[in-house]
């Protein structure tokens, strides 16, 4: 499986599926890392390894679609066919997920369907929920939505605040994506409407 | 604490709250059973251990409203101090939640805010969820959407109908309910908007 990179900011599940590369524990390279703003810490982790880099600015394109051809186009001719939003802070368009039929795959903070969009962990809090997660699915054209590939429940505690539990949530997210990710590899994942054979837990 | 039950059909979360009360794990009193239909297994539960019971049939009033000033009327004759939604099939409004401010409990077989309404567990499988649970809430004016006071966490398997993983979750709800119950009846749930310090797990 060669993957293709989305990110925006620290790109800490890019790096938590490296290193499940690099213990062995995922059969799959990462090709090709793509952040939609410069500098950002995430892309060290590739160039650290030597993976190829490149910042693709929405500035520099007229909408949506045109940025996501070029997206596309990027991680086409970088050979990728399993393309993985680690933290990219846009909406993805047809124009990117039809160049990759069922092989966008997204994390999200919560146990959707609960608490889709921005600040889900802080949603679950105000919210009053006892217990959130994290989901793996597949995008599709609405926000946080597609068929759900794998889902951790994380118990909030009385004294959480966004910041504590946004990081046990996360250490969560380092575990189910690349597990789940080596069931799309082996493929073993097999998708009927919503509902998804093959996936984790 | 002194409960009133109100239940539609089978009343199995009385049960298991009956149960809870007799093994001496919740310290409180189920007074009066009130159903909605007659007939109903569930009535058993509290005419077997001679609990009074009570059959307050929707077509004998002129609209809800009127229907719940009935219900809380002979919920506060019996000295109910907590009403128990068990598997109640109505919507109930202000004319009974303000008679009980916050002593109104409903359990509800999913994660909240996910899947409420009708068919939770089918909704669950529909939505290809892997996780989903059970939910006990204090009732306010909004369908299942009151401050959570518990809740438990069930995965869905992959050869699950709809059948099995309601049994599962109804495991659950009845280690949840009574649980939930004893916080209350120990006086340790406080209820500060949406957040509640005290409740389980």
């Amino acid at each position: 499986m060669i993957i293709g990179c989305l990110i925006s900011g620290r790109g800490s599940n890019l790096e938590a599926i490296l290193r499940a590369i690099e213990r062995g524990t995922l059969t799959a390279s990462v090709r090709i890392v793509i952040s939609n703003r410069p500098d950002v810490p995430g892309l060290h982790h590739a160039t650290s390894r030597a993976i190829e880099t490149a910042v693709v600015r929405p500035a520099d394109y007229a909408d949506r679609e045109d940025y996501d051809r070029a997206l596309a186009q990027r991680l086409r001719t970088a050979g990728v066919d399993t393309v993985v939003l680690a933290g990219f802070d846009r909406i993805v368009t047809s124009a990117l997920l039809h160049q990759f039929p069922n092989r966008v795959v997204n994390i999200h903070p919560a146990l959707l369907p609960a608490f889709p969009g921005l600040h889900a962990q802080r949603q679950a809090l105000q919210h009053g929920a006892r217990i959130t997660g994290v989901t793996v699915h597949l995008v599709d054209e609405q926000v946080d939505h597609g068929p759900i590939l794998g889902q951790i429940a994380v118990a909030v505690r009385e004294d959480d605040t966004e910041a504590t539990l946004a990081a046990r949530i996360l250490e969560e997210e380092h575990r189910l994506f690349p597990a789940v990710l080596q069931r799309m590899a082996d493929g073993r994942l097999h998708i009927d409407g919503r509902r998804v054979q093959g996936g984790l837990p």
